[in-house]
């Protein structure tokens, strides 16, 4: 039986196809840091289970397609502790951020449009892009650039009658990359006189290091029909098995129309959305707290990182990723190499290829991304581990020698 | 800024469109019959919620991609009893039997695509089928004949080389048809020449009155290849809330590209998963009570319907819907008036339009959806007030004089 080419086309998740690598690796007694996956281990606020466990209805009945009333205010509540004003008919509750940017490419896209991405990106907008037979139009960024935009005139010359939006993870993933207000002004400057729409992926919005000021797509001027948040509770507040994301948009008649498709899957699960309103009402000090555990673990990572010879990245300072280029032939290669036939004492380490998350073929070959998700110790072992294994590797290319 | 012509071309949900109707008549004082929307008021069993209040881990994580194993092996014991052998290859666990569809839709159809559809239809197919570029082709049934579906040669007339697949609820929704043995047989051997697949929606399965046989289309052979179940605990248990849903089939391939989808958007709630795993540990008993209630129910609505002079319907059979044609002009405006003109004492009735539930224009403009979701005496007493209804509407059409 024959498949369609839509789904033909689509790649296995880059960041879960070298499981069973690690899964013999286990077998064999290894134990591993797993750096490969953005599952936080900070604890999810007691709230949410406490808002679970007193759920007193005896039907758990559909919930509203647009997301629990209670949610929805609870989360316009916690965007005006950013300088944001919306009301409800600007909100969706969705399935975590990954349904609203589905539903927002499905309401904006038709066949055969075009979506700018920065490249690398977050593996899952190319799955979601091709779902609706749209096609992605990397902007290359680079490791020895911080993994910045290019200048305005290069992403213009992307752009044709047929791009209709630009997907941006603001902060960073998998780069780890907070965009200055220049180039956030550039990108609206460009929607502005393109007339196509700004998806921006703001999930790691509290995790922006070094006292730097956040500004969030929905703080610019002049853009309000073009900008879409997506957001969700996930990394936020360490709740990625609670699926409860949201739409938010001043452009309402966006809203109206990704609501039919809300309609059609009824709704967001009734617990998740009792657990997520509360989970809002966390402590700001949870955040704080987070924060400041984040920052010593970047610093472990980077540190570690630029003391290898022959890696390149420049300090991320958001999220909790970084994209390092290794002095290795092929990174896939390297981690399968690191899982199947090295350890340091019965352990070793686990990332992912960063090729996956570039559009371009060839790009990001030699490239990883590292999730900083475990405590600092473990991480200050892992990138012992790391170094090691670049230098028995026997794919390894030789640094260009200091001076 | 313009939108996708896709989104622009689908409909609101006809199910939930005149709930503002409705909400002005609650403001006015009166107090509703809502049998317009397929939300049980059956307890939902109680070992969802004891499952999810013992959940003890500190971080809410994300769960595999293709669902907790602990549900996929209940499911695979709860189809064993219906005499269906599956293994972990062959489910995937959704958001809902919605997600089912739609990710099932994404791997079988490019756009252009045609997807048989007998009309009427729950009317979400339709928005699933257009969110992949796809088009709905419809297969008329009729009140008269209680909906079933009509020979092998007249379903034979629609298909064309780009037939990829045919959707059927059995028992179906809006219909409360269970199809014959035979039926199904005809239609697995037109799947069968001329290579499409059946996208079996069976989330009303135990939902079958009078002691008929249920087949599912997972019991028949030779179609290994072409059958997908697609299944929830939804309306099972009574858990609309609980978005928990699966995909079943022996076609491992579409299961392992369906994947793919599944990983993009990280996996299904956890709590959910957890909550549904003991779902189906639930007492045998708890279905034979629930059936035994919905055929009391059935029989108070069909009986009543069967009295009131101009309605046509035959007895329904499975699920807890029936369409019925009511001898008015415009079956859309007589809800509306009911809801905004009409009241008995102070009550009135809310039903859904059938017209959306059809794809061919002008079809169903006569008929509405009755879901007998409320309590007998409930229903009792809003057929009653139907009819005072059908009695007093100005664009009631006379029906034909008894002989």
């Amino acid at each position: 039986m024959e498949l369609s080419q839509r789904i033909l086309g689509m790649q296995a998740s880059p960041i879960r196809r070298l499981v069973p690598y690690a899964e013999e690796a286990k077998r064999k007694g290894r134990s591993i840091y797993y750096l490969n996956i953005g599952q936080p281990d900070i604890k999810t606020p007691s709230g949410f289970f406490e808002a679970v466990r007193a759920y007193s209805r005896d039907v758990l009945a559909y919930g509203p397609s647009d997301g629990d009333p209670a949610l929805i205010d609870a989360i316009i509540r916690y965007y005006r502790g950013y300088g944001m004003e919306f009301g409800r008919e600007n909100v969706l509750i969705t399935y975590g951020a990954s349904e609203a940017i589905s539903h927002t490419l499905m309401a904006v896209c038709d066949p055969g449009d075009e979506v700018l991405v920065p490249e690398p990106f977050y593996a899952n907008y190319k799955t979601f892009v091709q779902s609706v037979n749209a096609v992605v139009v990397p902007v290359t960024t680079k490791a020895e650039q911080g993994f910045h935009l290019p200048g305005r005139e290069e992403i213009e010359r992307k752009i044709t009658p047929r791009t209709r939006a630009i997907i941006l993870c603001h902060p960073g993933n998998p780069t780890g990359t907070v965009f200055t207000r220049a180039e956030m002004e550039m990108v609206a400057g460009l929607a502005r006189t393109h007339g196509f729409f700004i998806l921006a992926d703001e999930v790691y919005r509290e995790f922006v290091y070094d006292g730097l000021e956040y500004v969030s797509f929905g703080n610019l001027e002049g853009v309000d029909e073009h900008v879409v948040i997506m957001d969700a509770v996930s990394k936020r507040y360490s709740a990625c098995g609670a699926r409860v994301g949201c739409l938010v948009s001043r452009n309402t008649e966006l809203v109206a129309q990704v609501l039919k498709l809300c309609q059609a899957r009824t709704c967001v699960g009734a617990m998740d959305m009792a657990g997520a309103a509360a989970l809002y009402d966390t402590p700001v000090s949870y955040l704080k707290e987070v924060n400041d555990e984040y920052t010593t673990r970047r610093n472990t990572v980077y540190r570690a990182l630029k003391r290898i010879p022959g890696v390149v990245c420049e300090e991320p300072k958001g999220a909790f990723y970084v994209v390092a280029k290794l002095p290795v032939d092929d990174a896939e290669k390297f981690i399968i190499w690191m899982l199947t036939s090295f350890d340091v004492g019965g352990e070793t380490v686990m990332m992912s290829p960063a090729e996956g998350f570039y559009a371009t073929p060839g790009l990001g070959r030699d490239e990883v991304r590292i999730a900083y998700v475990l405590k600092n110790e473990e991480l200050a072992k892992a990138m012992d581990i790391l170094k090691a294994g670049l230098e028995a590797y026997p794919g390894r290319i030789a640094p260009v020698a200091a001076g």
